[in-house]
């Protein structure tokens, strides 16, 4: 219950934004109705807020990603922020100055919020357990631990399509083992009441505590997609091809790719996801990423409206009550 | 015709920027006169206009240039927009994400206008033959095809000193072949009714359909400059020299650098001007670049106001006209 | 008197900020009571003020830092300035383009103002003697000449805690000779009154020039502390080790690190200063950096405002009074 306390002040708000792990179900549902509310917005002809006008956000990124900088800066653009990006080459906290020295440091120039980007499981964490009482920490991406924006925007993104949780099946298709994402999504649909989540995956990328997390585990694409209502297929990251974790991308496409075929077992008003950049040809064929099922491109457009709902509801967190509760 | 058409909407305004080839003298002279309202900002106690508040412009460089990219960049925020600057090495859109899917990608967060530099001809066209119904294409230099930004802040800078173009000569000297920006200069020189428009170049570097473009080809300076209202220097690209289609710096010089002596050539109030940066002592004297007939800093201002201009047309395109008219 | 004429306008206000050598006390304690004003903006819920609207901010860094571009970046938006970042690589301003062609250029782009980080000595002077009457030019460290407005950032800090000038003694403790913080403290304390400077080095890091600055020269860590009011403890910049100027850095922390034992030589109220970043166990002990002493993170807060200040203050020079007086 600690990443719980961590994360909310003393009246229960959002205070940070590090893990869906451990928050209730009402809070989860507050992120996507207030999602829901900045999605106007961006069709608007004028698209800015001035919810954040005068706060300073920093994309403290230890790991580049253009692509999830890009998203965050813009919904902070958006709510009328000032942004500051700062990436830190992974060697430049041992040159002297601390991880601490640098967010005190950052904390000295009255900035407000921290979007970090870390290679370490609980950087995010770390920080948010040792920074200032007037700043938001949100965690986008540390090691293989969580990704909570990410994994509210597919939360998002499945509401808008299935409107209830409770009568659904997900599948989770890919290298769970190494997933932030994966980790988050779980945690996410299990609190939101989806009573049948799935991982498929081979046997050495699946985590030993799988079973512990309430999902099934398949190690067949067929027999776990069969009359899914719902396929998040996970980035393969290459660099695991060389460890012997993984077979060629050739082979593993054909037991895990996702093809029209495969696609056919699952419901007939199947939505299939993915968090982006597409590995096309591995992952999936892109006959079905650009195909009627795929709803890849408005998880992008609703990672705008959710990392600006967590932005602002983060903002207004009550600044007298603190971490140490 | 399908450029024209490609750069225009339904009630054939401006959509896109991507050549000045095919456009109308109605179109050109519109943007010029949109500058010419814009230079006037430009020199106010606050520079800014709010037409582009809201807006989100996306610099997408596959090629780098600060200069130019500055530009674009402080062109968008006096408009009052949001910018993102994206450098995509060479390299990246090979890794497993597609330049479309890059694209997608930021049209799914709602960008309104990307800037396009590609070092390949016809990327910029490319994009906007894909791009979705809201936005909007600038381009900002396509491999050795067009630059019609640069373009149009020459016209600018020559109507300002000389008033109408259908009275004048105009020399071009350089490297005509490998020039995307001589290329939009005769296309908007010709279109804005300049009857005498001269390319001067050795043989090996004028392109063969030179003839078919109506200007008069000199492979001799003294003969090309005579008489001339206006002389436009190209940048020489040093790394041609390797390539055996250019003599030596020093051997370039003596036979197409500008000098005192031969702007004596042209007419006593000619200007000269230089899309920039220039390389000294090889297109031209620094006492010329300097000189009292140098209008080259006035070129750099002006490039400002008509980006501006561009951004400020294209925006107000209308949504529901179509690129498959 | 040169440099005095160069900062100010015609009618005595400060047009550049170049360095604090030759200002009068009074435009000091201008500087300080603007930056007062200032800090409680820093703390209110919208954190901006639009004095420096429409204005264009450059930091043109021809040797990297974050962390002084981030202050400057933060403290232009805080006025609500447009900022552009250029980093410009040592070797660039070989390649054709000039150090004059490059100012020129955002000159003629109307950029506002020069923020101006170089590693040789006299950079910032050179472009102040070379720009356009618009333009207000901030050194942001030049060489081993100065930076100024760190040094003001420290004199404010010591104002905030001392009240008084001229009844304090004050220490410098590291690298002497090749300091420009260094530099530009010793004038400003000079300048405001302080009867006591002295600067704390080996033989081999004291400049030759040091006692007709009027400081005092101490060789002993023990001695020099003796009653001082204020610590300023210098960064060591490590690569001076290598060329034999200093000796290990274990031998510099025993001979001139700051601990507490060391700490208790000095005043009971003294305070411990330090630019940052902090190379913890070779100039203090972190213990000393952490202490109750220490004031370090005051003045990264008070670095915000000293800038603000010197921004606002320059831009309102008189445009019709030269550089040439």
């Amino acid at each position: 219950m600690k990443q719980q306390h961590l994360q909310l002040d003393n009246n229960k708000r959002l205070r940070h934004f590090l893990t869906t792990e451990g928050l209730k179900r009402d809070l989860l549902v507050e992120i996507l109705d207030t999602a829901e509310s900045f999605t106007s917005i961006t069709h608007q002809q004028v698209k800015k807020v001035p919810l954040l006008r005068g706060k300073t956000v920093v994309n403290l990124f230890f790991e580049a990603s253009t692509r999830t900088r890009t998203t965050f800066e813009l919904a902070a653009k958006r709510l009328s922020a000032d942004v500051l990006n700062i990436n830190v080459p992974a060697s430049a906290t041992n040159k002297g100055e601390t991880l601490l020295d640098t967010l005190r440091n950052l904390e000295a120039m009255h900035c407000d919020m921290f979007v970090v980007r870390h290679q370490n499981s609980g950087a995010a964490h770390f920080i948010a357990q040792h920074c200032a009482p007037h700043v938001s920490v949100l965690n986008a991406g540390d090691g293989s631990h969580a990704h909570p924006t990410q994994a509210m925007i597919d939360m998002f993104t499945i509401r808008r399509h299935k409107q209830e949780f409770h009568t659904l099946s997900v599948a989770i298709v890919g290298d769970i083992l190494h997933s932030r994402v994966a980790r988050s999504q779980i945690h996410a649909l299990s609190t939101l009441g989806v009573p049948d989540i799935r991982v498929i995956a081979p046997r050495t990328l699946i985590p030993a505590e799988a079973s512990s997390l309430g999902v099934h585990v398949y190690h067949d694409l067929d027999q776990g997609l069969d009359g899914v209502d719902v396929i998040i297929m996970l980035r393969l990251q290459r660099e695991r091809m060389s460890s012997a974790l993984l077979p060629s991308e050739h082979e593993y496409f054909k037991l895990y790719g996702l093809t029209k075929e495969k696609l056919a077992l699952a419901k007939p008003d199947v939505i299939v996801m993915h968090p982006g950049p597409i590995n096309r040809g591995v992952e999936m064929d892109s006959s079905v990423a650009d195909g009627e099922h795929s709803v890849i491109l408005q998880q992008v457009s609703h990672g705008i409206s959710i990392r600006m709902a967590v932005m602002s509801m983060t903002m207004q967190h009550d600044l007298h009550s603190g971490q140490d509760t």
